[in-house]
């Protein structure tokens, strides 16, 4: 199994540090407001990840942060008057339930950032006993001119670097020292008590103080959104390989790319972008994994309505094959009756030959796209077999399984006929074609089954609006 | 909120070690065979004592061992001739199963025994080093003498524990020495390379070595059944705090009480068991979970086909109690209508002070019995009132909140039979519409028109069978 790692820019055998058990951390959301869809299609790429180590027979440790004392917060809650900490529970059980919506169900822990505040000094004061950092007026902060190696992960030289120009501050020895701990200012009551009085953390030191008590100074898969890699990626490394003094801090650093809508990345502060909540009013969870899946975790991709209802009439497809499967299985002679079957010594040819073909998409870097085409494949040839009446009993179940395995290992419903918004398409589809028939009826002067229609919607609560142009609208 | 603990005995403010974040560790399977409903009973009790933690705000990590190595895992794969990892792996998986169906889902991580060798054997090394462990012929054992607190959790006095004869063995230097290490004999394969030779943990080094990973040396509650007071739970307080030399090991030790059948204790050794799939056979996850909840965790519970069928009718009053005020909220008039309401400025006061009860209840050392009857007392109270109709519309909303919030800390499902099949009842009714329809058009010879309504609910995969009755039947 190979995974690409950002550090390298090579894909690099996967070797986890404790054997069979690996620690997967990944950057949690700052819970101010919702989430969008961009970074949906990050924790799914994730949740794939995660899946598929655990059908590898990994232990996988998912960890996330939830940054939950932030500027954005603060400010937020200035604006609408709240308490900034009751302002971030809001949005965290907001993330929570469209975690859940999105069927982003293999975090193991959701680690706040001010319930590790003991931890987050500790290490601070350790950088500060080694040199590493240094206090200010405002407060403390690392010393990029201290650790060699910062730009390592971004692949950026010292004269690269000097042009960013992080937070200007004269009082800084360097423009781009970051800050691991903000000092008390007026009217930010957000504070907690430190060796350099009250004051709160930095956004940066908070994933490290958390990795370190969960995973150590070491660990397996760091992942996040692309423009995490600098610098908050690079500040990770320098606080804690600077901290411990082992390197590196994370073995494999994978970054999904950016969603974007015409050409440009999907971003609170472009104004872009659709919440999770508002997309899911539309669409089906698993048309939108399915949609995330046909790209690469690395690819960016674009994001249209249009796109979006290619994915879902793909997983349709994909559910139309499974059902076909399904009602010839039940129609399929039994094993032993007295009807011929083709016996097969193992496991249905083009079943294993899709499978082959899935997990060595997958174990090359996590690669859907490709894995989603042996998905595709399988269902081609299993529906063309069962055309030609050439699949036995045998055939048709072990594709019914893999076509489940597959499934799984994705987090995609090929057999979900039953699930809500499936359930709602059902519904606003009869509602739209009873809508249509009374149309038809009235034009044909069919007064009263028109009526009828309408007035026996209205008991189920459906109301029609008749518009002038005489189609009718609906609301329920 | 007080927590009982078995090391004093007394019910003690509970103060968690990280402020916020609360360490939790509970015995897990070992998986040689499908659990039984005492093991449920226990893991049902940590997963309400997880969820109330949650509802009060604290930050939970809920860590589980899964033994997957073990004399019994290895006895029972020898006589099914199965390798004793895919044993292990088949039972922890069917494990899982059992857990989700029993809706027991506040696990945070599950950590296999042979996925932290090393650690054991790092915590080994250090209680060699120490002087607490020495080497045999047979393995390697911890030197109860050494260790001044043996039997403080199960308050034994040292002439107490000469009684207990485990394991004899002429090669140790005190009876009650337990092994740590086990050498490799012959026919054993499960094996591992140590520093001692190949061979393989004992039992208790197993939950100190993934607690020290994953919490340190100190944490907060400790759970298990009662029968693994001693000696499991004493060996894990001899290693961990002989190596770090850190008191105490645990702050709330929690130990659940026996579900016996009969007056006797279910087990698998005494043959009188009831599999978590078999009892699912027959009962309601739920119907189980409230038996549970109607006693305390530490008391024993008795049992019983009558016991199960009571706690399902109980149940089912609450649900039917829910729904009647469901009802009444549909047709209650809505506030500021011109029908007179019961203006109430806060929280109904039934609802005000079956909360107050329940929470009180519960923060007194978890007393779900107790949380149970205030649950009971606002169904009655309401009730009362609606039949008397003297509840406002706010006073409904307030119980059917509650009621709602009850049920997610108690992990019941109190609106169990809401929602779904409403849904299902709107898609129902829509089609037999279309289908009326579609025969009052073939009656009007409006053939075309007809033909349409079967041909696009054909597209939506329901298909009209005309029987010969002329009444259409469908299939979804």
């Amino acid at each position: 199994m190979k995974i690409q790692s950002t550090m390298t820019g090579n894909k690099e055998n996967f070797q986890p540090i404790h054997n069979n058990r690996i620690n997967l951390f990944v950057c949690g959301p700052t819970v101010y407001d919702d989430s969008h869809i961009g970074h949906a299609r990050t924790y799914i790429a994730f949740d794939v990840v995660a899946r598929y180590l655990k059908y590898k027979g990994f232990s996988v440790f998912y960890l996330q942060n939830i940054t939950d004392v932030d500027d954005k917060i603060i400010q937020r809650a200035a604006e609408t008057g709240a308490s900034p900490r009751l302002l971030a529970r809001k949005f965290e059980q907001r993330y929570l339930e469209d975690m859940h919506a999105l069927g982003v169900t293999n975090v193991s822990y959701y680690a706040r950032a001010t319930e590790h505040i003991p931890e987050i000094i500790s290490q601070i004061e350790r950088l500060m006993e080694l040199g590493f950092a240094y206090e200010t007026e405002s407060g403390i902060y690392f010393d990029e001119s201290r650790f060699q190696d910062f730009g390592k992960l971004s692949h950026q030289s010292v004269e690269d670097l000097k042009k960013h120009r992080i937070e200007p501050d004269p009082r800084k020895r360097n423009p781009g020292d970051f800050s691991l701990w903000k000092k008390r200012q007026d009217g930010v009551e957000v504070t907690w008590d430190s060796p350099w009085g009250l004051g709160r953390p930095g956004w940066h030191i908070e994933d490290t103080a958390i990795t370190e008590v969960h995973f150590g100074a070491q660990y397996d898969i760091h992942g996040g959104a692309m423009d995490l890699i600098f610098p908050h990626h690079e500040a990770e490394i320098a606080q804690m390989e600077a901290t411990s003094g082992k390197k590196p801090l994370v073995r494999y650093w994978m970054h999904t790319g950016f969603l974007n809508v015409k050409g440009e990345k999907m971003s609170k502060s472009l104004g872009n972008f659709t919440t999770i909540r508002d997309m899911l009013q539309k669409y089906e969870a698993d048309a939108f994994r399915f949609f995330v899946l046909l790209a690469h975790y690395r690819s960016p991709i674009d994001f249209s309505e249009e796109a979006l209802e290619q994915a879902q009439k793909s997983l349709e497809r994909i559910r139309q094959a499974a059902r076909i499967i399904e009602e010839q299985l039940e129609t399929a002679p039994e094993p032993g009756s007295s009807l011929p079957e083709l016996l097969e010594p193992g496991i249905d040819p083009d079943v294993a030959e899709a499978k082959a073909k899935f997990l060595e998409s997958m174990d090359n870097d996590f690669n859907t796209p490709y894995a989603l085409k042996a998905v595709f494949d399988l269902v081609r040839e299993v529906n063309r077999r069962i055309n030609e009446k050439t699949i036995s009993r045998k055939g048709l179940q072990d594709a019914s399984e893999q076509l489940r395995e597959f499934g799984e290992i994705l987090g995609l419903g090929f057999y979900a006929t039953g699930k809500k918004p499936a359930e709602k398409n059902i519904t606003e589809n009869l509602i739209e074609l009873l809508i249509e028939m009374r149309q038809k009826l009235r034009e044909k002067k069919e007064w009263q089954l028109a009526d009828e229609i309408r007035a026996r919607l209205s008991e189920l609560n459906i109301v029609i609006e008749d518009a002038k142009t005489g189609k009718g609208r609906y609301t329920q």
